[in-house]
């Protein structure tokens, strides 16, 4: 059978990678296709062999993994909130056509789902394009908003460096017709805040404009016509050397060699003020009304960085361009350094963490009489963020709670789970948060290990003697030691031993 | 054009459903169809009019909305965290064939995605499978856990209802070989708690047992075949009276008249502790092997509730029968009870907004060895919740706050826009949630009605003089007082001031 065949050619595959020691992320890309293929054989075949696992490019969030998300959500949204945002959500999926349209070449790895009848579906790509169409949908022209969220895209996932299909975005976006620069350095602000409170490590957020960028591209001698995917050809800079973006541009993007020279010079600069009064005195650029205004604009952004006291982790970068289609001003993306110690000399860049920008017109292609509302805004790519923190809580060998149970309620006896079930019961009601063993007559030695293995600060042990004094006897898990307490203040006494949790 | 008369039809269908004012569900679910066909028609014809609307049955929660349903969050999560309940996330979609053979009759409802190569996939149906699924994968024999997320049906919406085609579930589940009947009962608590917290009115959780109700159909004379479908019948008693239920089971599953009646007879029945003991004595029913097990066992539970002292909202009903295959015993569903004072009498039931029970079988269809693992679980049916609180909040006139922003700062003359800025950062850095308009030069008297409109208590001014003085003019909204405040001590007069927020 021919589909046989294939599997066995995809096992050799796979069997040669690992001999070779490749890339791990090709591997499982190779043992994914592999394992599909076989699940197809066996489905065709009748002789059907089911694969237990989640799709390709997504996992599950187990309790541990949980509470390290929440943590980093905690101190994303406490950003948000600080910064005045309102919350909203949108569906997972939208009409097909909302989305069409909006992401360039990327637009291939949007999900449809199956027409089963009615209406033409697609899963999320991004959080901003919802945002639009919900602004256009309910005539918004004013929001500051937050929006945190799944969303999802077919691309090739490389889990191990935390790219997903199915990943979270954090977005806080500003919409509405402001004075300039104002609300894009409060983005900038709230960049700065989150990767400081996470502790992620030292990081440089680039700044660019999608103005300065054309005027660029004009003084360089881009025709208009190839303004897009020249930027895309830049926007590579941050993975590959000017030299394979050059030949890029000029082999497969039929750019003059003389342009792309005059592009290579602007795209190695970045800095600070200086270099924006620099480029403001360009001879060229300073020609160019696109440019001209971009530069204004970015002097300005400066200066209220400068009052936030934070222009010491901010690059004016004239290499960043940002891959999406709807940038119309700012752009900006966040990346963690790291000392390479090995190699000495320049910090390294690890990877984008936050990217934004301004969209001046993308609510607009959602209004039936094209009415603009500005918008700038940044997105958190958190899961990277997980993969940080995650790496870094196991090398610590950090031992995470899961839950945030307060007191086990235990008995040193048999025959005693009535006055276990009525105890624990008062301490819910109490607010108290506890657990008892779903057992008829545990060992009191299972019931203190549960209360090691999990955490659980404080063991209430009711026994027959207690029962009839009233009391309860309240046992310090850490310490191990052990204080009679009047059932009627073991509330207040579970409270004060656990204040501090 | 066919198509063209066919929307000409369709649109007579909605103008007559208006005219006769139609049930209005019925008049959206036509009005969708009818904007539909007509955004079809325009793409065949290439004028293409785009429908600015999310999918059927979906809905943006703005931030008003979210404001209830984090409020609603608030109390669900504390509960289940109160009962020691470890977090769990999974992807939105699952393998096609990891939901195959679950959901019987409503597998129909399943939103498939399209097939793009690589795997077949679905979104989930509900948060039990995905559940059992991630618990035979991770080989886990032994989680209390919940998980908070979105399921997906393709059902007819009935969004006044509270019925969408995207809605949230929030599952709390017992996974684990324990002693019989005390998680069960504590899922029960669990309803009980979370019902009372939310204040949604009075309601009845009734429950029954799978194993009661395969006893019942025996001693009934049902044929064993017939179990499932006549059950489904039964399921139908909540909406449906019983001489439909009858002639359903009769003309539709050819069930004999005979046997139709006796069940009339029991699934009449309910009550609490004395009718547990009447079945007991029952001489057809007390003859049944499953049904002794589970009238035992619903013993078993009404001890342990009376412990709990809830079972003054418990009723044994059973009529109960739940729609889901996966049941395996105890089952339950809380409902919402409105005293109908128009017709006096008994109290009327407006919908279930609470259900779960027992699946041991279910994480065995996962297992290659078929090993189980016994499960018990409650969902809580959080829409119709938010549509009552949402109800509720209009009634009121409550006006919710939609940020948790402590401190506007403002100014009162022109050109002080950088120390506005200096003085927001200062605020954010030491923690205090602050905001200004963006604007350069806005009036005092917008920056105060800011602050009526979004609710926010305090004002920090800042003028030239205040300035010169180091000092900040503090305004308290609600009574128009104003305090000169050090400016170093005006984060910790904020905080003092806002301390009951």
């Amino acid at each position: 059978m021919a589909e046989e065949a294939a599997v066995r050619a995809q096992a050799e595959t796979v069997r040669r990678l690992k001999q070779d020691k490749a890339d791990p992320d090709e591997i499982a890309k190779e043992v994914a296709k592999l394992l599909e293929m076989k699940a197809e054989l066996g489905a065709d075949e009748g002789k059907h062999k089911f694969v237990l696992k989640t799709p390709k490019g997504t996992r599950d969030f187990g309790p541990k993994e949980m509470a390290i998300r929440e943590r980093a959500f905690r101190a994303i949204i406490s950003c948000f909130k600080r910064h005045g945002a309102e919350v909203i959500d949108t569906p997972v999926f939208e009409l097909k056509e909302t989305l069409t349209g909006k992401y360039g070449e990327d637009s291939k790895l949007i999900y449809d789902l199956k027409d089963q009848g009615g209406e033409l579906l697609s899963l999320r790509y991004d959080l901003t394009v919802p945002f639009a169409r919900y602004l256009a949908m309910n005539k918004i022209t004013n929001i500051k908003r937050y929006h945190i969220a799944k969303v999802y895209r077919r691309d090739n996932p490389a889990m191990t460096r935390g790219r997903y299909r199915e990943f979270y975005q954090c977005d806080f976006d500003i919409a509405g017709q402001f004075d300039p620069m104002i609300p894009d350095a409060e983005c900038l602000k709230i960049v700065h805040e989150i990767l400081s409170d996470l502790q992620l490590g030292d990081f440089v957020i680039k700044v660019n404009d999608r103005r300065i960028l054309d005027g660029m591209f004009a003084v360089c001698g881009v025709p208009d016509s190839k303004f897009r995917t020249i930027c895309s050809s830049v926007d590579k800079l941050d993975k590959i050397p000017w030299e394979e973006v050059r030949s890029e541009m000029v082999g497969e993007k039929g750019l003059s060699p003389e342009a792309a020279d005059r592009i290579g010079e602007y795209v190695q600069l970045h800095g600070g003020l200086d270099l924006i009064e620099r480029l403001l005195q360009d001879p060229k650029l300073s020609q160019n009304k696109l440019a001209k205004e971009g530069l204004g604009d970015m002097k300005l952004l400066f200066e209220y960085l400068t009052l936030f006291g934070i222009t010491g982790k901010i690059s004016f970068d004239l290499s960043l361009a940002r891959g999406l289609d709807y940038y119309t001003g700012v752009i900006f993306e966040a990346v963690l350094l790291q000392q390479d110690h090995e190699h000495g000399e320049e910090a390294l860049s690890v990877g984008s963490v936050a990217g934004g920008g301004r969209y001046d017109g993308l609510v607009g292609m959602f209004d039936p009489k094209g009415r603009k509302v500005p918008c700038v805004g940044v997105s958190i790519g958190i899961e990277r963020i997980f993969s940080i923190l995650e790496q870094r809580l196991e090398a610590a060998e950090e031992k995470i709670r899961t839950t945030e149970t307060q007191v086990l309620v235990a008995s040193a006896q048999k025959k005693l789970l009535e006055e276990r079930l009525k105890l624990v019961s008062e301490l819910w009601d109490a607010g108290i948060k506890a657990e008892i063993l779903y057992k008829k007559n545990p060992k009191l030695l299972n019931q203190l290990q549960y209360c090691e293995d999990t955490g659980i600060p404080l063991v209430a042990i009711v026994g027959e003697q207690e029962l009839k004094d009233g009391m309860v006897k309240l046992r310090i898990v850490a310490t191990r030691e052990e204080v009679n307490v009047r059932r009627e203040s073991l509330v207040e006494e579970i409270r004060i031993r656990t204040s501090q949790c």
